[in-house]
C-alpha cells in the first residue's frame, strides 16, 4: 500500500465525500428499510440499509414522495401519552434514566431516521436536497408543515457555525465551485465567466464563502467585496467592465455589494451575520491600510412600499416618480435623475420609519444588516439602474456601515429597544421632505 | 493580501481550529453569561459571550463547578407543565407551530446554551474535556446525572459517523498526534517514541484512527494492525522488538491487536465498529491479498469470572491455576504452560456460555465483537503474558475474525437471537472439558 | 505568529512562487546590473540586483532588447585563448582545480548569469519568457543565435524529467490552470468553458498534464484522453456534443487525441514521451480493465507531401483527391468519402516509406511516437473533417498504438535500425495500391 | 477511478517522491549500463536502465565503487583534442551549431550521465549520497578528485534557491523529519524527544528549515531561534529546560542560536545566507514587535588559535587560562569565570584581528555571518560551558546582529575592502587588553 501522507488523507477523505451511488439488491420498500433502519441493533447492515433508502427515495415520483413524508409525519411522530407518561414519572424522580426516557420520547423517531442516514459519506447534500423536496410539497400539503421542524433542527445542529469554514474564492478556485458561484449569484446576475472573471480576479475583488467540511464543493453563502478608494456610489460604478484596477495597497474601503445564499435547503439557518463578521476580521488582518467596511444594499421592498402608500403621500412629485418608473427602461435614468434627491428621501423614511407589525424593519435587508450590528450610513439615487434595480427600488441602493468599534452598541440598541443607528446625513434626508411641486425638466422642456 | 491557495485556507482554518483564549473583559458570572447568551437575539456579541463563559468555567475550581452544574440543572432544565400545555395543544393540532413550540420545550435550555458556546471555533473540545468534569461530578452528586444525556444527545449528533474522518497514522505523522498515541494506548502499553516507531513504521504495522474536522489534533479512537503470515499466537509475537519485518506483499492475515477510545468525553459515543469495518474496507482494498482479518484480544473478565465460579466447578485443576496465577510474575510461564488446554476450554466457556442477565455475553470484548458481527475464530494460552494479560485473563487471548462476507449474518443472528458465530475449533474446546485431576509436572517431580 | 502547519506551508510556498514586481531604486542599467550581478560576492544584494535587472529588462523595447543579447553575445561569451591555455594546464594535471578552472572557462558568462537571476522566486517564468523574446529576435539577428543553447542547456537541467510532476487536470481544477487548458490546445480547438468541460468532466474522459513546482500555475504539456469500447474511428466521434457518457468500467480503451505543448520558451526540451508513459502508467493502475492505449493522431504534412508527390505518382485518382480538398468545406464529406481506401494506402505509404535525408520519417508525429516505441495500427479516412483536418490531411487520422509489453523493442528496433513497427491491416493497406481509374460516384451520376 | 484532488494529486506525487526500488532483471554491469544510458536514443528504456545503474551501484562494495568512478573519471572525461578542434572551428565562425557543438564537448559525459540518472524519481537523494561515497573515496584517490567539481556543478542548478521552500518545523512537524532534526543538529546537541520538544514547541522558540520539492523528507540545513526579552548571555539561558516560557508578543529579541547543514554531500552549495534572511524576512513580517535579530554563534578556532599564539602572547593570563582549561570539565566555571574579561578582549582580537592568508577573518563562522552582512555586536564569557563549549572557545560566545539597515553596507564593505563591522562594545574590548599579572583568585587564596 503507498504511504500516502496523512494531510493527503483528510483532504481526499473530505474531497471524496461525495455519496457514491451504489448497487443494492436491497427490494424492501423505503417505508420498510426506514423501520428496519430504526429498529437494527448494530451498524453494520445499517449503512447498507440507508444507501438503499436513499436510492429507494431518490426513484420517487411526487406523489410517492408525498406518501413517504406522510409516513414519517405520522408513524415516525412522537407518542403524545407516552410523553405524559413520561413527564409524571420524570416529575417525581429527576433521575438519568428517567430524563433520558423522557428526552427519547420527546424527539420523534424521524429525527433518528434522519440521523442514521447521514452515517453515509455523502448523504447530509441528501437530506438537504429531500428538505427542498418536502418545502415543495408542504404547499400542498400543508399537514406536512411540522416535518421542516426536524429538518431545521437537525441542520442547525450539523451547520452550527462552529463547523463552517470560510474560504476564498479567486480565479484560482477549482471550476465545479466556481460554476456554482456563477448559478447561485441572486443579487446581481452573473452573465458568464468573463463576467465572474471580473468579480473575482482583479486584486481589488475579493470573495468569500462558508463551507462545510462534508459538502466541500457546495458554497453556502457567499460575499462579493469591492475593494475602492471612498465608498462608490453606484453599482454601476463597481461591475463597470472597462473599470481600472485599483491597486490593493490603496484601497481605503471594503464594499460588500452582493450576499447570496446558496442552498435552499438550508433556509432558516443563518450563516450570513457570521460571514460578514467573519469576512471583516480577516480583511482588517490582512489589509491593516482599510478603514471603512461598508456594503452597497438594495432596498427590495421600496417600491412597493411607495406605490402602496402613494396615496396617503398625495405628492405629485410621487406620482411622477411612479409614472417615470413605469416606462423606464434600463439605464434610462433621466426621468428618475430628476428625482434623485425626492428618492433618498422618501428611501430614509422608508427604511427608518416603515415597520412590521412586530416593530422591526420593513425592509428585510435592513432587518438583516441593522440586526448584525450595522448602521445605515448613506443613500444612493440611480445606484443600480438594471431592469432589477429599478422595478425593486427606482434604482435607489444604501450603504450600511459596520464599524468595528460600533457594531455591538448597534446590535443592542436596536435587538432591545428598536434603535436604528443612522448617520447625521440620514437624518438630514428625513427632514428634507418633499419638493411641493414637480420641478421635474421634461424631455420637451 | 498575498493570495493563499483554496484549500491551503481550507487546510489552515481546519488547523487553526483550535480555541485561542482571548483577554476578554467582560466582568460577568458565568451564571449571568449563560443566561445573557441565552437570551441574546443576535450573534454578534454571543461570540465575545460565550468565550467569556468558557474562561470563567475553566477559572473554576471544583464546587464552583458544581454549582454551575446544578445551575445547569436546574434552572436550565425543561418546563414539565409547559410541556403538558403544549402537548394538549398539539394533540388538538399538529401544526408546524405547534410542533415547533413542543419541541422547543421538550429540549432543555442547557442544549441551546451548549450549542451557543460550541459556535467559537475549537470550543467542541472544551464541552469534550467539561463532560469529563461532569462525569467525576456526578459521583459525588447523583442528581446532577441527568446532565449528561443532554452531552450525550448533542456529541452524538456532532460526531455522527458521517463527519468522521479515518487517516493513517504513520510515522510521518505529525508528533503532536503520535504522542497522543503513546498517551491514549489502552491495551499493550507504549513505552516510548522507539516503541511507539516499531508500530507504525514498519511495512507490516499500520494504524489508523478516527477524526473529527474540528478537533483534527485529536484521535477519536484509533487500532493498531499487524500484516502477518497466518495468524500469530501470541501478542509477544506481534511486539517483539527483534522480529523480522514481513515484505507487505507476503502478508495474508491482517491482526487487529489494540483497539484504544481516546476521549473519555466521549464515553458512551460509539466508534469502534465503524472503524474495524473502515480499516478492512481500506486494507482489502488496497492490499488484495489479505485473506484473513482477525482480532488477536483480551479476555478482560475471564479470571474475575474463573475465580467467582471456582467453586461450582470445583476441579483440582482449576484450583491449580488459581493458585499458579496468584504467585506467577511476567514471562513465568511455565505453571500455566502445563494447563495451556485447560484454560483455552475454561475460556471458551466463558466467552460462549457466561451471560449477563440481558443475555449478552460476559466478557466486554466479546460483547463488541460479536455485536459487530464477527466470530469467535480461536482461543490462544501464553498469548499475552504480561502483568496485565496475566491479571485479566491468565494469559489467554482470543481471535475474533471478521469474515467479510458472513458478518451481516453473524450480526442479525446474534443482535436477533443472541447466536454466537464460532469455528469448530471452538465446538471442540467447549467439549473438551477440564481434566479430572492436575497433571501438573511439579518442579520435584 | 499563528502556527501554520508544515504541509500547508509548503503548499503557500509553492503557490506564491509567483514572481512580485518589486519598486526597486536601483537607477543602473540592465548591462551594470548584469556586470555588478556577475561580479557580486555574496547574495545578499544579488537578489536586490537580480529583481532590478529583470524590471529594467521587462522595460526595454525591441531595440533595446536586441541591444542587451548582444551584450550577453559577446561580453558574457567564453573566452577562447583561455580555455586553450587551461586545456593545457589540465592536459598536465588532471587535478580537481585544474579541471574546475576550466569547467568555469567553458561554461559562458551568461550561463551563470541566467542562474543568478533565477535565485528569485518566480525568475524561472521570466527566463522562459526572455527565451522565447530571443527565439523571436534571432530570426533577424541569427548572430545571437548561440545564445539559445545556453537558455536550452539551463532549461534541460532545472525541467529534468524527474522535478516534474504529473497531474491530472479535471471540473475540479482551478480555473486558472483550465484557461491555460484553452488557450494552449494545439490540435482540435476548444471553443470555450463548456466545450472545455465536455472533455474534462466526464466520466470517460480524462485530461493530464505536466508541471512544475515552481511555475505550478503552467501546465508544460497535456494529453486529452478518452476512454472508450473499442477505437473510434473519428475525432468528429470522440468530440460530439451530444454523445452518451460511457461508465467508466465498461471502457476497454483508452484514446489519445490531443497532445499539446503549452511553453513556446521551453521548446526543444522534450517532455512527450514521459507524459504518455506515465499516464499509460496511472490508468492502467487505477483502471485495470483497460486493455487498449492508442493514439488518435494526426498526419501533418501528408497532404503537403501528397501534392508534391502526384506528378510523381500521376494518377487520375490522386489527381481528384487533390481537386475536390480545393473545394472542400469542413464536413463536406462525400467527394472524400468515394477515396477512403485510396486515402488510406496512400498515408500507409506517406507513413511507412517517406523518409527524411537523415533516415527519420516524414512526419513529425509519426516520428515521435515511433520513437516512442509505439507501433502504426490502423489508418481511417474522414476521421477529422475539420477545415484544418481537411488542409493538413485530406481528414485522414492514424492510430499509434502503445503496447506496454512491446514498446521497448519497438523503440530499440527504431532507433537501431529505423524499422516501423506496424500491424498486418497496415501492410495491407500498403499492398492495396491506388485504383487505375477514377471511380468516384459523381454528384450527378 | 476515483477523483482525486488537484492539489491532493500534487501533494502526494511530491510525498511519494522517494525512490522505489524495483526488481530489475537487467544483468548489464554498472559501466555496460552507463555506456548504453549514455548511447540511449530514447527514453524508453532509459529510465530502466537508470534504476538499474542505481541498483548496481547500490550493491557494489567500497573496491567496486573505486573502479567506478575510475570509469567516470577517464572514459567519461572531456576529450581535449577535440574540444581544441572546435575552439578553432567556433573562433572561425560563431553560429549556434558551431557553439552548441563546442559546449557539448566541454561538457563531460559524466555530467549528462547523472542528469539521465536524476531522471527517475527519487533519485536526486540517491546522487547526493553518491557523492558522500565519492568524498571518502577521493581521500584515498585524490585523482578522483575532479568527479566532484561535476557533482557541485549539478547541484548547484538542482539545488538553485529559487527552487528551495522554507518550512517552519515545530511539534506538528511529522515524526519522520523531526528524527532528522534530532540526527542532524551539530552545534548544541539535541538528546532526546523531550529535548527536540523543548526546542520548537513553546511560543517562544521556533525553527525553520529549507526543503527541495524532491527530498521533501529531508532538510537540507536548518536554524534554530529563540525569542527573548533582550539579547540572552549564555546558550544555557537559552536551553534552560525549566525555563519559563516567553509570550511571543513580550518578545523583542531574536536570537539565532544554531545553524546545521544536514546533507553531507551537498557540502560547497550555500544556503546559510538565504535560509538567516528569509528567516528574518518572516519574523519581522509576523512579529513585527522584534527589534533585534542577532545570533549566539560559537568561537570553533578560538582555543587552537589561542594555544598557537600564546608563546608570542607570553602573557602569565594567557598561560593561567590555558591551564585551567586544560583540566576544567563541563561546567565548572569559577576558573575560568575569574578571566572573564581577558577572554573578551582575546575572542574580539582573534576575531577582528587574525586573518588567513587570503585576508578574512581566521574563524569560520565570522566569515559566514560577515560576509552575509551582520556585524559583531557583543562577546560573552562563560556562555556555552559545555565539553564542546570549552574545548572550542573556552566557552566564550559571540553575538552577531543582523540589522536589515545596514546588513547590506556591511556586506560590501566587507566584501570589497574586508572590512570588518563591529559596535563600539568590540572596540572598547579590543583596546582592553590583558591585565598584566594573574589576578585568579586561586583555591587555597
Amino acid at each position: 500500500m503507498a504511504r500516502t501522507h496523512f494531510l493527503s488523507d483528510l483532504l481526499s477523505t473530505l474531497f471524496e465525500r461525495r455519496y457514491r451511488a451504489g448497487t443494492t439488491r436491497d427490494r424492501r420498500s423505503a417505508v420498510e428499510l426506514a423501520r428496519a433502519l430504526l429498529t437494527g441493533v448494530g451498524e453494520v447492515s445499517g449503512l447498507q440499509m440507508a444507501r438503499s433508502l436513499i436510492e429507494r427515495y431518490e426513484a420517487m415520483d411526487d406523489a410517492e414522495k408525498v406518501d413517504y413524508f406522510e409516513f414519517m409525519a405520522n408513524e415516525l411522530d412522537i407518542d403524545l401519552p407516552a410523553i405524559e407518561e413520561a413527564i409524571r414519572v420524570y416529575a417525581g424522580d429527576r433521575s438519568r434514566a428517567h430524563f433520558d426516557g423522557l428526552q427519547r420520547l420527546c424527539q420523534p423517531k424521524r429525527q433518528e431516521l434522519l440521523r442514521r442516514i447521514n452515517q453515509i459519506p455523502g448523504a447530509t447534500a441528501k437530506l438537504v436536497a429531500m428538505r427542498v423536496d418536502l418545502q415543495k410539497i408542504i404547499r400542498e400539503h400543508p399537514d406536512l408543515a411540522r416535518l421542516d421542524v426536524d429538518f431545521v433542527h437537525l441542520f442547525s445542529s450539523w451547520f452550527n457555525r462552529g463547523f463552517l469554514v470560510l474560504r476564498r474564492i479567486d480565479w484560482e478556485t477549482p471550476a465545479n465551485i466556481l460554476e456554482k458561484i456563477i448559478e447561485y449569484e441572486a443579487v446581481h446576475a452573473i452573465d458568464d465567466w468573463d463576467d465572474l472573471r471580473r468579480r473575482i480576479e482583479p486584486e481589488d475583488r475579493h470573495c468569500f464563502g462558508f463551507f462545510h467540511p462534508v459538502m466541500p464543493d457546495e458554497p453556502l453563502i457567499f460575499v462579493e467585496v469591492a475593494l475602492c478608494r471612498g465608498i462608490p456610489q453606484s453599482v454601476q460604478e463597481v461591475l463597470a467592465s472597462e473599470r481600472e484596477v485599483l491597486p490593493e495597497s490603496e484601497a481605503d474601503t471594503a464594499v460588500f455589494y452582493s450576499i447570496s445564499n446558496c442552498q435552499q435547503g438550508l433556509g432558516g439557518i443563518s450563516f450570513g451575520n457570521s460571514l460578514i463578521k467573519q469576512v471583516v476580521e480577516n480583511l482588517s488582518r490582512d489589509l491593516p491600510h482599510l478603514r471603512t467596511y461598508v456594503t452597497l444594499s438594495p432596498l427590495p421592498g421600496f417600491r412597493d412600499w411607495l406605490e402602496a402608500a402613494a396615496a396617503d403621500i398625495a405628492s405629485p412629485v410621487v406620482d411622477d416618480i411612479l409614472a417615470i418608473a413605469k416606462t423606464a427602461s434600463p439605464g434610462d435614468i433621466d426621468g428618475l435623475a430628476a428625482h434623485s434627491e425626492t428618492l433618498r428621501h422618501l428611501a430614509a423614511r422608508y427604511l427608518v420609519e416603515e415597520k412590521r407589525p412586530s416593530g422591526q424593519p420593513l425592509d428585510p435587508v435592513a432587518r438583516f444588516h441593522l440586526g448584525n450590528g450595522a448602521l445605515i450610513h448613506d443613500i444612493h439615487a440611480l445606484a443600480d439602474v438594471s431592469r432589477n434595480g429599478i422595478d425593486q427600488a427606482f434604482g435607489v441602493m444604501v450603504n450600511y456601515l459596520y464599524d468595528p468599534g460600533r457594531v455591538e452598541a448597534n446590535h443592542e440598541n436596536f435587538a432591545g429597544e428598536g434603535r436604528i443607528a443612522r448617520t447625521r446625513m440620514i437624518n438630514g434626508l428625513l427632514k428634507a421632505g418633499i419638493p411641493e411641486k414637480n420641478q421635474r425638466k421634461t424631455a420637451n422642456a
